[in-house]
């Protein structure tokens, strides 16, 4: 990490990263005295540094890091009072949208409240988390899932009236995140115990995931809504730190009520070419994920010569960044895009099903139905951050004779909207869930996302056949029989990370329900699992296991709560049954199939692999090892408890 | 089923419950031509058969209906256009809140849309269930669990823009119920698509389960919330039809809004003593469950007296009523009351320990709590029906140093905030969820209370154990382990029905993390559950083997998630284990301890018994019987795979 010389301001290399160094902070926090002055540099040094961890960690939410970068460094610089600290009147602050933590990371370094060797380990395992986590210091809840935020600032702030601890408790919400139920579920009760030490700030960026709030689902007068569920309301530029200071100082005079702060921002605020203008329902492109390398040169020079001009009008001499290479990463040749495929097949059909609706609750490019909205937009809805609202009113288009096929990510359907998929169950209409990012991998957004338990959580929803497919022919074949074999209702989980996989379906594979489908012969062992990354991994353990004499036969089982008890007769011949799930163990497919084993009479060592606890972030190698269930854990896993031999 | 002579017009017999005969009804529809006069009798006639079918079922929820019943009889009498139809241009109308079921089925069966037959068989198999489900004629979808109506109206209305229906959407909601997130999250989206064919009710009676909504959650200016979300509002008198009429009639000229009329109402509106007046917190009687022999009869006779008053004002004859005999019910002799255990040895150690707080979701009699809100009210937080709030809520709670004891029905706490109870788990703070009213009975409430599913829904929390016990002692010892000695969080799972327990707690016993305890000998085959309902029926269907000459052990494994591998080892001499779920058999703890015998290579001849389908509505008896999780049916499994003898 050489020293580079920014005699030229706007110099960044064009072949590495470029990173601000602690000691440029230190000069900043302990040179620059006028306040406003000083955080204005700050947060442009901070963007810096978040993009770099961005570019590191790959991934990561630059648009809504850098809407609140002015926001936190300001409340952490100049109002906070040893912010999430030990002392007794410590104020509390914290994200309730979570997105935005390369920002706070960025700042908290820049404060040397974090190690500055973390720097480099955004979404990295032992680093800094996709999204916050109290493991990390100074981080004081888990959000990442919305709409949780102002919930668990009512419960910090009685705790501390119970145990007499003062303080103020700041919460950032996002606007898409306003669409949250939760949200208002919450606004009422804190006005009615007048918890006025609670102030939120909504970083008012008019941008959500997938495009401008306003096109999803328009929030309409946000400040008369708070002003009638009992809030003290102010609103200005969040970008402006007069604005934010005379914000701030008057709720300090509002003892009766809770505070809040509609903060108009801008997403990607900071970067001329990163400014999200809300127009339409145009796509932003910098929500989430690294930029491209151009992008993120151009970037980091705009951002390093606004510091520098400032800092030369400040008198004072101009930061030099230091560099780091670029991390090299190894991209699947040729992978399968199962999601793409399935969102292909749906569209197909819908094509001549007139009844086929697709909703999507803010994933919409996540879920492979791009193409979907592009070509059907009259039967495409767009529900926003609205899990609840989008299963119920499935619901309703069910009984109103539609076949709903609802979108979101796997960890936020299966549990936010856990008992509506249950009470759309109970009506006996069909609806088919589609449930993406499932499993441990991708392993950097943190265990908010890594959705390792929505097979228990809704498997035994009756009525509801749960299905991952593992290669791109499995999802055809899988949103086909959905639409037109099953009688019942469908919850497809798809992993949607590309891999290139070891193994085809056999040519004359079809689907039937609860019986698993050979990819690898082999006589020693049955390593049974389903979807892409554990199969994948079961067939290189299989070749591991093959050169230390083992026979190990891979079968994909992709029904999740059905199995066929004549299928599991046919394991019979198996000395040794290995279960895979990318899941916890605890209610996973692998108790389904041991008990299907126990009450066909099947006898046969029967070994479970799975989560054992909640799951690490990182690269998703570096954390498929860590839990052991990359190929090389799975095959010491088999050899631990070999049967056949050792 | 005699008729009487109601020449006194007040005359009630004193051990026998009275009905509106369906004549009486065809007299009133066809005889009174002034719509308001006719409306106003057949609603109080209606009232009469809603609390003659209450009190036929033994349970049912009188203040909610009657203080609905004035609304829906003007709708469906004088508003909607073929109600719930087949028509292309039918009106839909349909209950959010649900238990206001017995009001409407009451209407219904005046009108001559449900079989008069059906009159009695209220919460009985193959009868009127609990709360509402389509598979009743003229039930537009199954709700019981709030806050989803306005969603699935959406889907609805989105369904009849597709296929080209018409018809206007009504939605009857309560006013407790607005608490919840849902009914937010749902109001912007069907303004923002100006869904002008919905309206929405408010039976704003004040009250909620327990108390006033004012006490537990102040709605604030719902008529401002309500208009600043982009709704067309109307308020007035729900009991006043001239009001009903012309706020109705005014929406039908409003057609770029959806609507709400915001109904004053009085709880159990009707009967002079039932009326609810909100003041303070003070407990409603009235709410759930059948009312005294006493009040039953001063109810009717005022409703009659009332009703042929009018007539006779009308020059019309007086309304006769029928007679039935009061049902008889067993109840149990020395029943085990394992919730107020639970509840006392909660306050017991909360005397002592200052960071106890419980919360409670507005059920707080259904939960055992009533003695530590009265002894620690400071202790005591009403979260209202806001599952979400509180869960995340008790978070912060705990990040504060807090220990919070969280309460709700089963169905709701594992469902509803599912993924809240998540969130907290990977904060690694301990909170203790107490789940009531869990498994098959009460079977009288419907499937939308009766949770059978979620020990599959929060069965995989990563440390979460889950727990139920089977007496008020080992509920003792639930709750002090889960505050004492659990360094994890808890689920602790409460089956509400009292009930004659025919088996004893060894004098010793103490709990063991995954380990069972035997009830009662047996050599040949081991019968293993949990819980109150299930062991007792394991017990006398150990008896009944006995008789046949088969040695049935009974154990209780009250671990629902936890499952000791050297104790399962102690299970090797049975030839036969029969595991019974009060659950889906999906994910219950039958497949834990089948793949905990699998994994341990235990070899019996394994048989699981539990619900295979949506749970049915009925008498308790009707309904175990139906699943075969009464003793017989328990007996019976266990005969038709005996490995011992047949």
């Amino acid at each position: 990490m050489g020293e580079k010389d920014f005699s030229d301001r706007a110099l960044v290399g064009d072949d590495s990263l470029s990173f601000v160094p602690l000691a440029a902070f230190q000069a900043i926090r302990g040179g620059i005295t006028d306040p406003i002055a000083r955080a204005e540099v700050l947060a442009d040094l901070c963007r810096i540094n978040t993009l770099f961890m961005i570019m590191q960690a790959g991934s990561g939410h630059i648009g809504s890091s850098f809407s609140s970068t002015d926001i936190i460094t300001w409340l952490w610089t100049e109002v906070l009072n040893d912010p999430n600290g030990d002392s007794a009147d410590a104020d509390v602050y914290f994200s309730s949208k979570g997105h935005d933590a390369p920002a706070l990371y960025s700042l908290l370094l820049a404060l040397e409240k974090l190690d500055f060797g973390l720097l480099p380990k955004l979404r990295q395992l032992n680093g800094l988390p996709g999204h916050p986590d109290v493991s990390t210091p100074f981080i004081a809840t888990n959000t990442g899932s919305l709409g949780m935020g102002i919930s668990k600032a009512y419960g910090m702030a009685r705790a501390n009236r119970y145990t007499g601890r003062g303080g103020r408790i700041v919460v950032m919400t996002g606007d898409g995140e306003l669409q949250e139920g939760q949200i208002w579920e919450s606004l009422q009760p804190v006005a009615n115990e007048q918890l006025s030490e609670i102030t939120v700030i909504v970083d008012h960026n008019k941008f959500q995931s997938d495009t401008a709030v306003a096109a999803v689902s328009d929030l309409g007068d946000l400040e008369a809504k708070f002003r009638i569920f009992g809030w003290e309301v102010r609103r200005g530029d969040g970008h402006d730190f007069q604005v934010l200071r005379d914000a701030l100082s008057h709720f300090d005079t509002v003892h009766d009520k809770p505070k809040v702060l509609i903060a108009d921002t801008i997403k990607g605020k900071g970067v001329s070419f990163m400014h999200g203008i809300a127009c339409g329902d145009q796509t932003y492109h910098f929500h989430a994920g690294a930029p491209s390398l151009d992008n993120y040169l151009k970037a980091t020079r705009e951002l390093i010569a606004r510091v520098n001009d400032r800092l030369e009008s400040l008198g004072r001499p101009g930061v030099a960044l230091e560099s780091a290479p670029l991390p090299t990463r190894l991209a699947p040749k040729n992978p399968e895009k199962i999601v793409l495929a399935y969102g292909d097949e749906l569209l197909a059909m819908a094509r001549n099903r007139k009844e086929i609706v697709v909703m999507d609750a803010d994933l919409l490019s996540d879920c492979g139905i791009e193409a979907f909205k592009a070509e059907l937009p009259e039967r495409f809805i767009e529900c926003g951050i609205a899990e609840q609202h989008m299963v119920s009113a499935a619901g309703g288009m069910a009984l109103g004779g539609m076949l709903p096929v609802v979108h979101s990510f796997a960890c936020f359907l299966s549990t936010r909207a856990n008992e509506h998929i249950y009470n759309n169950a109970t009506e006996k209409r069909r609806i088919i869930y589609t449930a993406t990012l499932a499993g441990l991998v991708p392993a950097g957004p943190g265990h908010s996302h890594q959705s390792v338990r929505d097979i228990s959580a809704i498997g035994a929803v009756p009525g509801l056949v749960a299905f991952e497919p593992c290669s791109e022919r499995e999802a055809r074949l899988a949103i086909r029989w959905a639409v037109e074999e099953n009688p019942e209702s469908t919850y497809l989980r798809f992993v949607n990370v590309p891999l290139d996989l070891p193994y085809t379906m056999p040519a004359d594979y079809r689907l039937q329900v609860g019986r698993g489908v050979t990819l690898r012969q082999g006589s020693d062992v049955a390593i049974i699992g389903y979807g892409t990354m554990l199969l994948t991994n079961a067939c290189k353990a299989a070749d591991e296991l093959a050169a230390q004499g083992i026979s190990a036969a891979v079968i994909d089982l992709p029904w999740l709560n059905r199995i066929d008890d004549q299928w599991v007769k046919t394991l019979g011949g198996y000395k040794q049954i290995v279960t895979l799930d990318n899941h916890y163990l605890e209610y996973g497919q692998g108790v389904m199939i041991a008990a299907a084993l126990a009450r066909t009479g099947i006898r046969a060592e029967v070994s479970p692999i799975g989560l054992a606890e909640i799951p690490a972030c990182g690269a998703n190698a570096d954390v498929l090892a860590y839990h052991g269930l990359d190929a090389a854990g799975i095959a010491r896993a088999v050899t631990a408890r070999a049967v056949v031999r050792r």
